[in-house]
């Protein structure tokens, strides 16, 4: 079972008896369903009743129902409404368009609209570049999806994938001052998705892909950055990859191993197992094995897929075949991004001395983390309860401020190499240990970090 | 010549030697070219010498250049710097994207984005019509444009179009608490600028076309109300024609006329002469003639384009041909949503008694207001510095306010009269005179009275 989660936080609205010790106890009563109790806010008082909202983390739904089913149970008790705050947060949506110039007065209409804004207008008619100086363009970045494979809630539609846009944009906004503005498309066909985001980048400095379905995703990134002159990013790769070769080079640190003579099995060989191979030889990796649900991926496999070929043709040096867990017998580092307990211990136990497993499904890892550490030296997931978490937001906004502050046309790998040095050295030699690989996210000196090491690439 | 305007605001840094009457000097030399000095500010001071800040209105680059010389030329004088401080305001560009919600510690980021944003995109995903409620769809909406007929600047293209629709948005924030989000698309084909709007309806409540050239926004807009169930609305056309019937309605009630009644000319029958006929007539108007570059549009001729043959059969019932001039001769009313200097005053005199000319052609309307007021009872342009400005802001704010609060799938004609009639009633009947036909475009009881007309429309 799950543990009670902030993102699941209840507010109960309660009569009670106004009776000594009746709010206690309704807390207690909470408390013993196993519902941490965060808040109690009395609302209303008199001498007959006290009206009490009682705020706590719950599992789920059925765990919140129980709660109200326990209180409803009891003598002079009286559930009036349970909110649901995470819903109550979003009423309304996450984001709004804010004027950043005045409009009081017919001078500042007159400058911000008709007539001065002509004079702005013809200015870019005459020089296209302007509009990086003029307009939102300067600061703006997309978020595009269709709405495939949003978290693990995979094709749940364009609007349904909104809530998590808006999410996306938010960070932006708060870890790295980028403007960013989701665009969900309500069309999965990979021309028409081309073509629109084509189509709408006069607005944009950059575009953000996010949560699109493989193998499309591949075609849709490799397209728009031939066609267009802005960054193009698909962070469900690049994003992971970069924050996984990040979390790798400060474990790699604490074990006093090379990048390029370890053997590296990599569980998933979808849009993000695919990038992090890439990167990771981009920075020398030289002994990475890629597995799918069948095993091992190796030059003497048929694969009709053209990705699964590329990684038999350019991985595996050895012709390592069989299952994953015969690949990983003598592996340094397990990088998992494919789905839920697919390894015990014994497997871990396989491994080489000194072992690195970052085992990134969600919600649940390949390995419950607690068995992982059994064996390996260091052990990182992508669950927020666990040390080590390997999460994008370390990656995507300082990245894209450090491409739109050196106004980037495109996105090299050796810009992707330098954020994810930028990001492993954000622990410093005194603070790295097995249990802090990567910094926390709420560590503001990333994005910068991160921005400056970008844009500083970016210039070579 | 046109007037100096704070349109065309500039700053000059000017060094000056540091003597008695040294910078009033310099603000009369200023002034001397015939621009009016709104600030003056020393930004350094010593014995010798003296900076000031001199800003002006002033014509047009011609004329700032001749400020700078004239500076120059005087003795002990330099001017460091001009700086256009309508261009030093669209620095960056004129919007911002802000997160309503926090995202200071782990619980916020569990609430707003992973793991329980996935709940709500759950909730969404089972009812759609909770994007409404649970996303920004509730309160935002697309400027859509394709940059081909921007303000009088014609096909400028969608990044030089960026600054009128950046303007557009924060507009409809200031007056109207809207978000607002421009899109410029690269593209003028019809079929993909529609199949681009369906496709990314799903982030918005409203869709606002904008300065795209006929007959093509017909096409779109048609074709868009058609398929899409949110409303979509042309102001070039629609918004204009609100605030046309609005003036009309008050220049009615000026005179003591019935629009039933009025003979009405309207000179101009592209976007915007089109929907003002069309909600003329909703209003009860029986007889209005269109007049092209080539005359009265009738029964009688031969028209290719299907707009202009739609006006030729629902229209000019008398069948009145021949010259603009000619079809003026005992008209009531004059709409020109045409081109410059068309009518004499010599026209207007041939016009019913008490007529009404509404000449709104930007940025210099078919007569001068000047002329126009020797024989007509009341006058209106689209010009500010005239009374009774004719500007869409009066309507498009309002509108999609009260279509947001609605939640309204579609527009219909009787919510577009009510927003007029909201409009004129602005205008109390103690206010209402022949240079107060319309609000003040500051007036901030416009938007609200706009909204609840339409949202009463749309409850019916």
């Amino acid at each position: 079972m799950n543990s009670p989660s902030p993102g699941y936080s209840i507010t109960l609205r309660v009569e009670v008896a106004a009776t000594a010790g009746s709010t206690t106890d309704l807390a207690s009563a909470v408390a013993e369903t196993g519902a941490p109790v965060t808040a109690l806010d009395i609302v209303e008082s008199s001498h007959e009743k006290i009206v009490v909202d009682v705020t706590c983390n719950t599992v789920d739904d059925g765990h919140a129902q129980r709660i109200a089913e326990v209180l409803e149970s009891r003598p002079d008790t009286h559930v009036r409404k349970v909110s649901d705050r995470t819903f109550l947060l979003h009423l309304g949506g996450k984001l709004s368009v804010e004027p950043k110039v005045p409009l009081k007065n017919r001078d500042d209409l007159s400058r911000a609209y008709t007539p001065g804004v002509a004079r702005v207008c013809l200015a870019i008619a005459a020089n296209p570049e302007d509009a990086r100086r003029l307009t939102i363009k300067r600061n703006t970045v997309a978020v595009v999806t269709d709405g495939t494979a949003v978290l693990g809630l995979g094709d749940i539609g364009p609007a349904a994938a909104l809530p998590v846009m808006e999410g996306k944009a938010a960070l932006f906004k708060q870890f790295a001052g980028v403007d960013a503005w989701p665009v969900c498309l309500d069309t999965t066909d990979t021309e028409e998705i081309i073509s629109i985001v084509k189509a709408m980048a006069p607005v944009y400095g950059g575009i953000n892909l996010e949560d699109i379905a493989a193998p499309r995703c591949f075609e849709i990134e490799r397209r728009l950055r031939a066609e267009l002159d802005i960054p193009v990013f698909h962070d469900d790769q690049h994003g992971t990859a970069i924050v996984v070769l990040a979390a790798l080079i400060n474990s790699l640190r604490v074990v006093g191993k090379k990048i390029t003579d370890v053997k590296i099995v990599i569980s998933g060989v979808g849009a993000a197992g695919h990038a992090i191979i890439q990167l990771l030889q981009a920075q020398g990796a030289a002994h990475i094995v890629g597995c799918s649900r069948t095993g091992a991926i190796h030059r003497g496999g048929t694969y009709t897929d053209e990705h699964r070929q590329w990684i038999a043709e350019n991985t595996n040096p050895d012709g390592v075949s069989g299952s994953l867990h015969d690949a990983l017998v003598g592996a340094d580092v397990f990088i998992g991004v494919s789905g839920p307990n697919i390894l015990g211990a014994e497997h871990v136990a396989t491994m080489a001395d000194r072992s690195i497993v970052l085992a990134l499904a969600n919600p649940d890892p390949e390995i419950p983390p607690t068995e992982a550490a059994k064996h390996a030296a260091v052990v990182a997931t992508g669950r927020s309860d666990f040390p080590n978490q390997i999460n994008n937001v370390l990656a995507f906004p300082g990245l894209f401020r450090g491409l739109l502050d050196a106004a980037a046309h495109k996105i090299t790998t050796p810009m992707l190499v330098a954020a994810a040095e930028a990001i492993a050295d954000c622990v410093s030699p005194d603070e790295l240990n097995p249990s802090y690989i990567v910094p926390s996210v709420f560590d503001s000196r990333v994005a910068p970090a991160v921005a400056a090491a970008v844009a500083g690439t970016a210039g070579n």
